[in-house]
């Protein structure tokens, strides 16, 4: 249960003059309440209230566990047979009164949620948007929270051992990702990420290519993109290495990648812009004469989830501060040809920022 | 491409006088188009107009593959950088002009999404839902895609026989799972359905328990709940074995499970009613003294996701129909004890049902 990130909250709350926040998304419930779960179909809700005591509304499947979680305050499950949308507004009422208003989560409430709901609440102002404040709160990262996700990231590192040592002439990339899977969760690792990337030779010109039945093949670069899920905080990291001896063409497109993962990565530090970091970056790639086959953003934030705040993008102006956390992966993708991408996730300390995961990012050749 | 199922829509389109359908949830945008694609936090977005072309929007790295799908009208790409929702607002202008009522899925569409697009289109009306008219298309799976989930289930027999064989004393449940997954991916199976569940002993008494570090021991049930995502549709079947002998009172436990399993699946026919399948089931536990270790409804619908109608559960006096999917799943849950869950997914036949996964439901022991 995340005690100093509740008041932050209810602070928040406060001055917002906001009689009850209605939490939604199983992430952000797992993020206050150290109860991590997903309802499926079913209904998940966690309510706060000003100066009261705050309640969590789960399946009755789930709420045994509920209670045996960091969570202190009350749980209430309900059976498939009753109406959930009805015993919510019975409780908010019988515990807070009539709410003026309610704020909500409004990324991740369904418009049939939310018209469910809001029957019951005929006089109440839904119009406040919970999602950029949790936003907000999540950009920032405490102690705790980094180093759990060094922890995740040194799995992703375990992972890349595990798929290197994988690749031979002939094996596929589904057989890679199974390698790395299958020794992971020996480990103890339930889950990745995100799926596991490794896309071999032209393929991985695609950003977005799906993993499949392509062959390693000499002279091949092989992406990797990965990471896996820790104590409910994630990594993503991605390598490219080469199978034998690189042509020289191949090498110089590593080279402009690295010169710009680290020349960003270097740039880090409070006080600078996200797009400033986007722009080293692409600035470095388009020197080659590349910018074109750069086409995503730098970065993106990384916490209880895979895609966060910040956004390294163009147009993105957030000044960096201490205990952010995101990534930095350019790529150059030219199709038919070859593709590159760097990527390590990054915490900003008070004065540049340090990796999650330590993997070489020198070009590596297996043999 | 699912031609059918377009005419089937637009035809309800037509007798609804809806001007217009926005499709959102990504399952539903394949169960048309053909075209399976994750857009995260990036916009996917299919639009039906009675009597005029449709047209799908997709973020710009997945324009080229949506093209190469066997979607075959236009496909609109847009950047990063792009408001998708003004492309999207002009695009519809452009092609069917002021819409007076737009249809939404209420279920998948959130809240945020829905005013970013809604306020483009100040006059129009958006009352009118969708999720509950897809709900019903795929309610009555067509012979193709029975065949899919034949597929589909043959895959979850593959993995019984392999979580079976990897069972043996002091193995962990996340071994066997790692050891399923593995072997599936090396044969080509890229996806489970859901999180593979192998629960040993007493574990096995909580239905939604997380696999883990728990060893198998002598004379514990060891319950298999998996499935796989196969050319977009999904199998779910459970199977509980012994390890070694087990005792009297486990083999009672069992007997009852499969009674009423099979109890259940031979009672399946058009004209019979979800509710009642339930009852059945229930009913036999009940007749032996469990009805309360019997906790959840009998089954749910499957096909491109696993929880989809019908639901076969007390009050759904839904009236089974020929080409109708779903689960048979009835269980007995004794903390501390033992707990038996024996489940196959079946499509209803002419005159009875057809169960997608073969495994022998007899109790198994292994040595």
């Amino acid at each position: 249960m995340n005690n100093e990130k509740i008041k932050e909250l209810t602070k928040w709350m406060k001055s917002n003059g906001t009689d009850l926040a209605y939490i939604t998304d199983p992430n952000t419930v797992a993020y206050f309440t150290g109860f991590a779960s997903d309802p499926h179909e079913r209904i998940l809700a966690l309510f706060f209230a000003v100066d009261k005591d705050p309640f969590l509304f789960t399946p009755a499947l789930d709420a045994q566990a509920a209670k045996e979680s960091p969570w202190k305050y009350d749980v209430i499950g309900y059976q498939d047979s009753q109406d959930p949308w009805k015993m919510i507004a019975e409780e908010i009422r019988r515990r807070y009164g009539e709410p003026s208003d309610i704020t909500i989560e409004k990324a991740s409430l369904s418009l049939d949620h939310f018209e469910a709901f809001a029957q019951y609440f005929p006089k109440t102002d839904f119009s406040k948007n919970l999602t950029p404040v949790i936003e907000q709160m999540q950009l920032y990262k405490t102690p705790d929270e980094i180093n759990t996700l060094i922890e995740a990231g040194s799995w992703a590192d375990v992972a890349f051992d595990i798929g290197f040592s994988a690749i031979k002439e002939g094996a596929t990339e589904a057989e890679i990702i199974a390698e790395i899977e299958y020794q992971l969760k020996r480990k103890g690792v339930a889950k990745m990420s995100f799926d596991t990337e490794v896309l071999a030779g032209a393929k991985a010109a695609n950003p977005h290519g799906a993993p499949g039945e392509d062959l390693i093949q000499k002279n091949h670069f092989v992406l990797f993109d990965l990471g896996v899920i820790w104590k409910g905080y994630c990594s993503d990291a991605t390598r490219t290495v080469a199978f034998k001896e690189p042509t020289k063409f191949q090498r110089d497109i590593y080279e402009i990648v690295l010169e710009a993962q680290l020349t960003a990565q270097e740039a880090v530090k409070p006080g600078v812009k996200a797009s400033e970091l986007d722009r080293i970056a692409r600035g470095v790639i388009e020197k080659y004469g590349y910018g074109e086959a750069f086409n995503h953003r730098l970065g993106h934030g990384i916490g209880t989830t895979i895609h966060e705040y910040p956004s390294l993008v163009a147009g993105n102006d957030l000044v960096l501060e201490e205990g952010m956390c995101f990534s930095i992966e350019p790529g150059i993708y030219l199709p038919g040809q070859v593709g590159v991408r760097i990527e390590d996730c990054v915490y900003v300390t008070k004065d540049g920022c340090q990796p999650f995961t330590k993997t070489p990012k020198e070009l590596q050749i297996i043999e």
